[in-house]
C-alpha cells in the first residue's frame, strides 16, 4: 500500500447493502466511518456491527464506525464514497464539510432522470474541483459480505489516484482493477439494467441457452456502441465493468431489473410489476433516457428500443421477440 | 439472397449433431447433401427425416439428402461445409472429389493436436487454393433445431464471400452475422473449452453469481489477449463467437466441459472423469495448446495455466483457485 494513501480516512455515505458492505471492506484497509441517515441503523452497526435492515446477519468489520451526523461523517475524510440512489444523490451531495481536493467515488448505477447527468457529473456539478470517479464491477454485496470471489473496476481521470484508491478497496477475494474510463463505467453501469430486462424477458418466454447467449451478446454489442459514440473506452465494454456486470444482472436471479422482465414475459403489465416490488428497477426508468441518448449520438440499439416499447408503450413481450428477428444481420459492428 | 448463391449446392461432410442441423437449415435455403460415414445414418435420414443416433426425434428439413458416399456428396458441391472433429478433419478433407475454387467452411472448434493448426489451416494444406473460412457462435445444436433464436458468425477472408454465405445458412431464428476474422473466430472457438473447465470449476467449489460473472469476464480478457496477439479482432471477442460462445459454454448444463470441471471441483480425478466420459471434452486437449501458444506468443494467462495445472499436473481447484488471487490486480488490459 502507497505510504501516502495508508492512513486515508474514508467517508461512505448511505447505509443501503452495497454501501455498507464497501464501508466494511474499506474498514478493514483504512479508518471508515459511514454515514447513515437513519440513526438506528448507525446506532446498530456501531453496537451490533451488523445492518440487519439491508443485510440480515452478515458480520461488519468492527472497526466500522458509523454516524448519522453528516458533518462528522465527512469532514474529517480524505475520500468520499458516494452510496446513495441516484434520484436523491444531488441533494445528500449537497450537504457542505467535505475538504477541498479530496477524492470522490460513486458506487451509484443509473443516470440522474431530469438532466441525463452521469454521477460524476453531478458531482462536478455540486462540488467542483474534486477527482470524481466510480467503482462499479459484477457485484451483489450480500456475496462480496459472504467471502465469494468477486472483482470489480476503480476509474478514476488519474491513473494515479485510481492505483493509490485501489489499495483501500481492495481484499483477496474482492479484486479491484484501475481504469481512466469514467465515462465508459458509468454508463455501462446505467445500460445494463434496461438489458437486463430483455434477458429477463427471454427467459420468461421459455428461451434455451443459446438464445440467452444471444440476447446478452447482442446487448453487450449495443451498449458499446452507444457508450464508444459518447466517449467511452470500447475495452470497459469488454471488461467487468460492462460484461462482466451485464451477465451477472442476466444470470443472477437476484436480479430486480431481471425479474421485471420475467413478469412482463408471463404477461403482468408493468404498473402490476411496479406496484409489487419495494424498489423500483433501475432499468424501468433508465429505458428513456437511452433511447434519448441513443438519438442524440445517432445509434441504432434495436434491443433497448423494444424494452422500452414493453415498458412504456404497452408492446407484448412477444411482439418485441418478433421484432426483433425481423431484420436481417449484417456484420456485428451494425445495428442488425 | 443475391442470384449467384441461390442455386448454390452445399455438400455438408459429418453427420454429427452439429452437421446435421446445419445440413438441415441449408436445405431449406438451397440444395444440400450430408456426408454421413455410417450409412445407417444417411439411410435415416433420406427416408424417416431423422438422425435419431445424434438428435433423437428431432425432425430434419425433408428436402435433406444424405449418402455415405464422398464422391456422390461432394463431387457436385458448390461449398464444402466441414462438420468431423479435429482428430478426424485431416484424413477426411484428403477425399479427393472437391471442384477447385469452391468455398470451404469449417464448423469444427479446435485445433489439430500435433500441429497446433487451426482447421482452416488444415484446409490450406489439403485442398490449397479454396476460399476457407468457419461457421461458430453459441450453438447447441438440439436448441437450434428446434427453433429457439440464436446466432452465428460466418467468417470468410473475403468480405463477399461470407455475404453471400449468409444467406445458406440463415433462417428466420438462426442469425448469421458476417465477418473477415477467420483467425479471431477460430482461435475463440477452440480457447472457449478451456475456460468452460474453469468455470465448472468455480461453479463446483459453489460460489456465488458475482464468482461465476468474475471467471468468464477475466477468461473472456485472456481469450481476447492471446487471440489479438496471434492477429484476432479484439470485436470478435467481444461478439457472439467470443464472448457468446463461451457464456453459453459457461452457462449451460449440457456443457461437456463445463462438467468436467465441476466434477474435478468435486475431488474427482481426470483419469475418472475421461473413463465415464462417452466423448472426451475437447478443453482437456486445448489446454495443454493454449500454453504452448501463451507461451509462443509471450502472453500471460493466468486462469488457462490453473486449468492445465489442474488437468495435467495433479492440482487441486481449491489451490487453483486459491493461486488466482493471490496476486495484485493491475489493469483489466493487463494479465492480473
Amino acid at each position: 500500500m502507497a505510504p501516502d494513501t495508508r492512513q486515508a480516512r474514508v467517508a461512505v455515505v448511505g447505509s443501503g447493502s452495497w454501501g455498507t458492505t464497501v464501508a466494511s471492506i474499506t474498514a478493514r484497509n483504512t479508518s471508515t466511518v459511514l454515514w447513515a441517515r437513519r440513526a438506528e441503523i448507525a446506532e446498530e452497526i456501531e453496537r451490533d456491527h451488523l445492518n440487519s435492515a439491508y443485510l440480515g446477519d452478515e458480520q461488519l468489520d468492527p472497526r466500522l464506525r458509523a454516524t448519522s451526523s453528516m458533518e462528522e461523517a465527512v469532514s474529517q475524510a480524505d475520500v468520499l464514497v458516494m452510496a446513495v440512489p441516484s434520484h436523491g444523490f444531488r441533494d445528500v451531495l449537497a450537504a457542505p464539510h467535505v475538504r477541498p481536493w479530496i477524492p470522490i467515488v460513486s458506487l451509484t448505477k443509473g443516470l440522474e432522470l431530469d438532466t441525463r447527468l452521469r454521477m460524476t457529473e453531478v458531482i462536478d456539478e455540486v462540488l467542483p474541483g474534486h477527482p470524481t470517479g466510480v467503482l462499479a464491477g459484477p457485484n451483489l454485496a450480500q456475496e462480496v459480505l459472504t467471502g465469494y470471489a468477486a472483482a470489480a473496476v476503480i476509474a478514476m481521470p488519474d491513473a494515479h489516484v485510481a492505483r493509490a484508491l485501489q489499495d483501500i478497496f481492495r481484499r483477496t477475494l474482492f479484486r479491484v482493477y484501475a481504469s481512466t474510463d469514467v465515462l465508459g463505467v458509468e454508463i455501462a453501469g446505467a445500460l445494463k439494467n434496461v438489458f437486463a430486462i430483455s434477458a429477463g424477458m427471454a427467459a420468461g418466454l421459455g428461451t434455451g441457452d443459446n438464445t440467452r447467449a444471444l440476447v446478452i451478446s447482442r446487448s453487450l454489442a449495443e451498449m458499446t456502441r452507444l457508450g464508444t459514440a459518447m466517449g467511452g473506452k470500447r475495452h470497459t465494454f469488454a471488461g467487468l465493468a460492462g460484461m462482466g456486470d451485464l451477465l451477472a444482472t442476466c444470470i443472477s436471479p437476484l436480479s430486480r431489473n431481471r425479474r421485471v422482465g420475467e413478469e412482463l414475459a408471463r404477461g403482468r403489465t408493468i404498473e402490476e410489476i411496479i406496484a409489487d416490488m419495494n424498489m423500483v428497477a433501475e432499468g424501468i426508468k433508465t429505458s428513456r433516457v437511452v433511447m434519448e441518448l441513443a438519438e442524440r449520438h445517432g445509434v441504432e440499439m434495436p434491443i433497448a428500443r423494444e424494452v422500452y416499447a414493453v415498458v412504456n408503450e404497452g408492446r407484448t413481450p412477444e411482439e418485441a421477440y418478433r421484432g426483433l428477428f425481423r431484420t436481417r444481420p449484417t456484420t456485428e459492428l451494425a445495428a442488425n
